[in-house]
């Protein structure tokens, strides 16, 4: 699934603590007139102003450019919806939105109360009166794209300590953005570093807090094959959900009301009726989230040896927890299925990348790379002046971020790092920081750390709660301070052996007591508390804020030191990305951001090993065949009827001579583009990108024609469960097609 | 793999004791005019002379039909070789013959002493001093086919008691054979019964009994993938043979003799150098052992119900205990691989033979097409007269066979059912079986006695005790006697528990008693007990020889119950298989009964499941893709150098460009194919076969068009190993290649 579902740790990757920017691999760009042309056919995440660059007319594209993206009027481009971690886009006049349903699936999940269990047995509004909120979700639309590149590095040109600049920068872009959505209650402002900072793109998007639901088919639809069949071919998942967009009647974007109105988009997608065929053009847009196309050795050996295994034992540890807290009860496993599911997608998609790293040797690839990168540039004496250090100075800045490596993984957790798995933790750990920041100089704040995005978490913070069940986050907490306890006395965080010292506890004992005697299990409670000063807060003596107050420095420490790194890394690595531009001859797509990207390819199958074919298409026929009855290949009754019957309405394909229900092509997507519409070449949408293909697990750090696939839902699969299996046939002829 | 590597109880299930005779799909024969010609385009295992009503030039054949098969003359039939439980061809003019690996395993494995192991390491004889004798091997050509339906029938057609008819029918089978075997030391002559005993054809072999090992690959090329891949596609193991035919001066086969020279074949088969390409016409001659294509509901009912999963039970038990005692010490290991191999073989074929009848409801099918039958029959006065019946007489017959299955199922071990996993018990159960038929008045003998075969079984004797492991043999000695101990007391071994309790024993005391009293162990011993009347063999007080007389009344008495079975169900399967016949218009081919059959085809992948292709050719790059470094993907070093340095001589696919290995195509085949040669249209040698694939597990049962595949090793693959791995060039020359 290629959704941010753990968008608060992903987003805290992006941000200042672990700014991870990016080292193209280089052969695509020093041998790039012999093979970038063909080899790299399809590959790239262009932003908007590149699409010109890439003859589209002549890869199949049968519409006018301008009607792909006219930034001076309507295009199809107009239609796309941020959705938060993933993508969505308009298909009726009426603010109708389709997108994925594993996007949707959290907010379904908490708009799901005991007894109404949205997400096993699906929801059908049957008018617009029984659309019921989908809590947490806010979408947006992009009314402007601006290069503010000037502007922004301007405000850093004269200070030479990069700290200090990247500060200037940051508070650069905060001003920007401030002053666009001051006074403008749907307005959202974000810019975006591309190439590491040698570009700045300012969107400006219109925001919608009010998003309905207004169809889910059930579990055994919308995730059939669930996490035994995610990034596999051949795939099954109807993995589609339809929502609607609301705003006031004056058209702003804004929270539920009751007197809220269906927004009227100005462009919407037109749902595809001709047949699809292997080889035809495809075209998606969406929001990718992040991709390390241009990463030097160093970064590639420090995940690969490194974040990933670290990751991939926390993760495993924490889904065993959760699975055990979930065996309780019912509603327990509902309580626990979201994070489980979060993690488990990273989890195999991890996993698959550091299978996909090892079986293609590329940590050496890289380095092979870097060898003939170094000879190019020291074959010139003024590239080498100017570029010579890079990659040295590179190697010693990882040296001192893997020796905190453990340590700074434990204040993640407090951090917030794991979603909504630390719910309290992290709570008291976030409202301490922000009184300690109010108490600091500005100048001296946390670059990230802004007045709005405050008020706006304690808008949001019942929704950390939605997922809160304590027997799990008991276990959960107790893992954390028994894993800083195994730690050597270095990497260990002091803050808890203190408390534990103070309190002559062990780690499970202060669990119970922390939990017993905590205030902050009650939302109202803690935002009586965003105005404290830290001292009053201390006074309250509740032992999750004891612990903050414990570690404070330490993440203080930390952050200061993620500070420095992250400032001089992005430095370095814009120098070697201006270094790989000045090489290449042909236009370079900056890595992904969760910006709006454009990528296109064709229908296409692949070889995921010596002879067996992967073909692009499965069918309704195939479902059938892995149905066994019990979840998740537990086909409803309805579905296995139609398929007897051949009751297919006008979707079925004539060549499978079946019901087409996923589809690959050969666009260059990622985590964000969850729910991104699949277009033909003639703009209309055949499908919604859902996933991406285990084969091509290293994908977010090299692009490999041969078998990077995009998995989608076929539209005609999506309109046939609309209309024939959930009978909704108001949402068709609200789509034009009845 | 598809020899037949526990010929011990395959051969008894197609003697008398367990006549498994047979209902072909009615569908084809109902429906004939409509289906049958399409729909099984390649189905069949045709005997030799029904190859002219197979239209093979309209199908691709590009020689004359005279030139595949000449009953007055020298064809390639002449060219195929019966090696035992598997086939084999002539590929020069110096009697070298080709067979697959697994084939010669077994002699490979007795040849083998501590030391010196050919299995792992492979062998190859430089000049014909070098070759060394295949111990057990026997191969045989066949001079003659001859029909005696009339002769056999007409022994029978006054008798109206079934079994004596039957009996009367194998006296005359034994007595043309014998007529035919006498004073000639290098002949056997055969009946097979076609149609159910419609038909009996006699084949004349001329016989070899000494066979030698050229050229043997190391297991990880001739078992590569082993267990794991057995059954399965894609696949890389090049799974082939060399052997050598000897005779005496002279021109006799005889036993190994050191003035022996190698035998002159007067037809041998040329190697092709041609390419191979999907969709080419392929052809394979061979010994397939058993189908059951013409079964009714009674008999699928239960082999799904009881026959399978009981043996896949004992099986699952047996191979644990042997793994477990193989794990003793290297030598351990080598001694209970064959028998693991085989069992664990046919374990795989039989569980994915229960899966695939689950999977297709094949029982229900066949109950649906013998419905379609009783309607046909029914709807004629005379037809229902004389087949009316023949549904509900099987239904009664199998009620009687249900009852003592458990029962049965015990003897059989004691029978030597198992191959050699029961070697003291079985040798026994025999030599006090053989006193006591030589006791009997020559008319109340069992058939299947033989005096001819009991001296072959002495001469022989010595092969039974090569694998005899005794830490395995104990246990498992132990297994089956606790597993009669366990039956309801109906079902139980009356003869053990009676031993038993003389002994006042629990079975494990019994095991240890018994094999530490009994002198069975040594095989020159035995043969001195061979003539020995019955009562002087009990004297001995033997514990073995003590359990063979306490269970030799029920021995008979399952003999007697079995024979009257086998008598009766014969009777009504021939006149199923008649009425079958009759409502077919077109020809109909006899089940595989182990004598020789021709299939045709084309090079072909399949659809495994949806959205997925097999294409027909695997390669080498394929293989080193699995190459783990561990066993059974331990892919050795030479042959990664070859690959690398694309050192492959004239043997690659310039359209794969790339070492093809093995490849897929249509042909009919089944156990006992095991070393088929595999020729293109030319009657060119192409491949051998070795393998059917997992998804065709039915195929015993049902021919599929669709997923019915032959694995076969490609040719070039076994030349190029041969050459540039082994280093064999005169190899090549004797083939005329170089």
């Amino acid at each position: 699934m290629l959704n941010i579902e753990l968008s608060e740790w992903k987003s805290r990757l992006q941000s200042g603590k672990f700014r991870f920017l990016s080292g193209k691999r280089l052969i695509s760009l020093i041998i790039v007139v012999s093979i970038s042309s063909f080899v790299f056919a399809d590959e790239g995440m262009w932003t908007m102003d590149q699409i010109d660059k890439l003859d589209l007319e002549k890869k199949g594209l049968k519409i006018p450019l301008k009607e792909v993206y006219n930034p001076d009027g309507t295009s199809l481009f107009n239609a796309i919806v941020n959705l938060g971690g993933g993508t969505s886009e308009f298909v009726s006049a009426n603010g109708l939105i389709l997108t994925n349903h594993h996007v949707a699936y959290g907010a379904v999940q908490r708009a799901s109360t005991q007894g109404t269990d949205y997400l096993t047995n699906g929801f059908l509004a049957n008018s617009l009166e029984e659309e019921i909120q989908a809590p947490g979700s806010s979408a947006m639309i992009i009314d402007e794209i601006r290069d503010v590149t000037n502007e922004v590095i301007m405000a850093g040109a004269k200070i030479k300590n990069l700290v200090k600049r990247q500060k200037a920068l940051d508070a650069k872009i905060q001003a920007i953005t401030d002053a666009i959505e001051e006074g403008k209650e749907d307005v959202t402002a974000r810019i975006a570093a591309m190439y590491e900072g040698q570009q700045y793109l300012l969107y400006i998007y219109k925001r919608f807090d009010d998003v309905r639901i207004v169809y889910m088919p059930p579990l055994a639809i919308g995730n059939y094959g669930a996490d035994i069949d995610n990034w596999m071919w051949p795939r099954h998942t109807g993995d589609f959900a339809y929502a609607r967009v609301y705003v006031s009647p004056d058209g702003i974007g804004r929270k539920y009301d009751p007197e809220n109105v269906p927004y009227k988009p100005k462009k919407w997608l037109k749902i595809s009726t001709r047949n699809l065929n292997n080889g035809d053009f495809t075209m998606v847009m969406g929001f990718p989230g992040q991709t390390s196309r241009y990463r030097t050795s160093h970064s590639v050996k420090y995940n690969r040896e490194l974040y990933y295994p670290d990751w991939l034992k926390i993760a495993g540890d924490i889904i065993n927890i959760l699975e055990k807290a979930g065996e309780e009860s019912p509603g327990a496993a509902m309580a626990v299925a979201g994070q489980r599911k979060g993690i488990a997608n990273y989890q195999k998609k991890w996993g698959g990348t550091v299978a996909s790293m090892d079986k293609c040797d590329f940590l050496n690839e890289t380095f092979k790379q870097e060898q003939k990168f170094k000879q190019s540039i020291n074959s010139d004496r003024k590239l080498k002046k100017k570029y010579g250090n890079i990659l040295d100075d590179i190697g010693t800045l990882y040296k001192d971020q893997i020796a905190n490596k453990k340590h700074d993984d434990l204040l993640n957790y407090f951090g917030g790092y794991w979603g909504f798995i630390g719910t309290i933790p992290a709570v008291a750990n976030n409202i301490y920081y922000v009184a300690k920041e109010r108490e600091k100089p500005a100048i001296e704040r946390d670059p990230n750390f802004s007045e709005k995005d405050v008020q706006r978490n304690i808008e949001r913070l019942h929704y950390r709660y939605m997922g809160f069940y304590e027997p799990a986050q008991k276990q959960l907490f107790k893992y954390f301070l028994e894993k800083s306890e195994k730690l050597p006395v270095n990497n260990r965080v002091k803050g808890i052996d203190e408390v534990l010292a103070k309190n002559n506890m062990t780690a499970a004992e202060y669990v119970d007591f922390a939990f017993e005697n905590t205030k902050l299990k009650d939302t109202e409670y803690v935002k009586t508390l965003i105005n404290l000063k830290s001292a009053e807060m201390v006074k309250l003596d509740d032992p999750f804020i004891n612990l903050a107050k414990a570690i404070y420095v330490e993440n203080e420490a930390s952050r200061k030191r993620n500070e420095k790194y992250g400032a001089e890394i992005t430095e370095l690595r814009k120098n070697y990305m201006e270094a790989l531009r000045l090489m290449s001859d042909e236009a370079v797509y900056p890595d992904a951001n969760s910006s709006i990207r454009f990528t296109y390819g064709d229908v296409e199958g692949y070889k995921p090993r010596d002879a067996v074919q992967y073909t692009p298409f499965t069918t309704l026929g195939g479902a059938i065949e892995k149905d066994t009855g019990v979840s998740p290949f537990d086909m409803p009754a309805k579905l296995k009827e139609l398929y007897k019957a051949r009751d297919y309405g006008n979707w079925a394909d004539p060549d499978l001579n079946d019901m087409p229900i996923a589809f690959l092509h050969t666009t260059d997507i990622t985590n964000g583009n969850s729910g991104s519409p699949v277009l033909n070449a003639y703009g209309e949408m055949i499908g919604i990108a859902f996933d991406g293909n285990l084969e091509a697990m290293l994908s977010d750090w090299k692009f490999d024609p041969a078998i990077q696939r995009t998995i989608s839902v076929d539209i005609r699969y999506v309109m046939f469960v609309t209309e024939k299996y959930a009978g909704a046939d108001y949402l068709l002829e609200e789509m034009g097609l009845k």
